[in-house]
């Protein structure tokens, strides 16, 4: 069931971000770049989030789909300056050569800083069925959760700790805001399109933190575990680059089971608050989370 | 009397850069970054225009305080980015150490992300006295200006022409969207929160045009015949990077008579629509762009 909804929801998000990018022509390099970053057979974990969230709280997906968009617009960004040369100095994503090695430094940057600015022209798009205090409530959530509060934050600390043996309130801290605070964005902003009560929006942000924090402690698990065909980078590249990580730090067999207790943490929160049958999706892309190859 | 304007409003926005930065602490080295990336003695420009227009439009200037500080954060991570090594390659601005330069080029990349992502954290700061259907139209605004369709499609355009013969169209491009649409930004921000009717910002728009091309004249005859002392750059970076610019296309004296020609007819224009004393700010500082030695 999840996964017929992850691939028709995936379909949904990717045409959706054509519509927004398909008016974008000149200049080329980066009306190309910009398609070529976002449209990358990414799983779209964040838009599915938000879209999944407003149908558990009863309301009309399509409300959500330029926050959606944007929101995956600025993940892809943040992909591409990472991937560049002074940074991680990645040559491959998901088995395509990183955008900059594609279209070259100065343009990778460009691009990345273009996604970036496109997504708050995407999230305050005309024409929406939001209400205008809403969507200004979402573009001033989302420029926190991606900006030095927040992902920017949490990569610069990443970065500096390259090397380095840092202690877990460091790790956590990286974790929490490199990949937990865009995972708890599209949540978040779910709620505020919604109108969600107070308690009702306290436990699905509760659940999107421990899934959020699952979903990168998997990922430090792959970086040892995975298979470059399925996670389409190379394995190893936490090492090479002497990150911390769960496995550094707990060791693989810890690690693994604190992974164990924080999906079935995010299932039981969700569940004490919502029974209707939508909750299963949420179940079942903890589950989703946990068992991934890729 | 603009002399004194002019230092009067930068210090003003100054201050207002400042109290909007002081509460970033974490990670330090972002905080840090982004204050030393924007208070750097820069000419406020852009911001200044947003109050100054506000003014001729009788609106309260204290309204449009959050998109200035806005604007000028835009600008400066542009010029964050641009000086990188893969962009321009300049260690100096202003006199001072660019901050890639000074910080390390994964900070400065991520210093200007950062810049850009707080920007619209600020036009869409709580307890505003601007309605949040003009906030919502403020970012769609600003995002377009400064994204792929203004600013960095400008810059791109500007990088890909680099050793390259190109005509007049394309010089046109370049100016009218790297520099130009950032000068407009204010300016249109200002009628959309004084919401000012359609002829006063008609022409307001056109002389934001007229000042913007002259600006980026005057910019590539300082970069001949300027002094390092004044402008904080080495002069004929132009010239090395073998970019096309006005006096490479018409040479010194046509370049010059362009630069008047722009002038007089922005001052034409604002005087053609507006009669209050408080145009001769717009006058004076159309003369100030013409004459300016940094």
């Amino acid at each position: 069931m999840l996964k017929n909804y992850l691939k028709e929801k995936r379909e949904f998000i990717d045409n959706s971000i054509k519509e927004y990018l398909e008016e974008l022509k000149y200049p080329p390099v980066i009306a190309e770049g910009m398609k070529y970053a976002v449209l990358n057979g990414g799983k779209r974990l964040r838009p599915i989030l938000l879209l999944m969230t407003l149908e558990l709280l009863g309301e009309d997906e399509e409300k959500g789909i330029p926050a959606a968009v944007a929101i995956e617009m600025i993940h892809s960004y943040s992909l591409v300056h990472d991937d560049l040369p002074a940074l991680d100095d990645d040559d491959y994503r998901r088995g395509k050569l990183t955008t900059h090695k594609k279209y070259g430094e100065a343009q990778g940057i460009l691009i990345g800083d273009a996604l970036l600015t496109h997504a708050f022209n995407v999230i305050t798009s005309e024409n929406q069925k939001v209400a205008s205090d809403k969507i200004v409530d979402i573009v001033r959530l989302t420029s926190q959760y991606a900006g030095v509060n927040g992902m920017i934050g949490g990569q610069m600390v990443d970065i500096e700790s390259e090397g380095k043996n840092i202690d877990l309130p460091v790790l956590q801290y990286i974790h929490t805001h490199k990949t937990g605070k865009m995972i708890t964005l599209p949540v978040e902003i779910a709620c505020i399109i919604a109108g969600a009560e107070a308690k009702k929006k306290e436990k699905l942000i509760e659940y999107s933190e421990l899934i959020g924090l699952a979903f990168q402690i998997k990922d430090d698990i792959l970086d040892i575990e995975g298979d470059f065909e399925k996670i389409g980078k190379p394995v190893g590249s936490d090492t090479d680059l002497e990150k911390s990580t769960y496995p550094s730090i707990f060791g693989m067999k810890k690690t693994k089971e604190i992974l164990a207790e924080k999906i079935t943490a995010a299932k039981e929160i969700i569940c004490s608050e919502f029974q209707s049958e939508k909750v299963k999706l949420f179940t079942d892309l903890a589950d989703y989370i946990q068992n991934r190859e890729k």
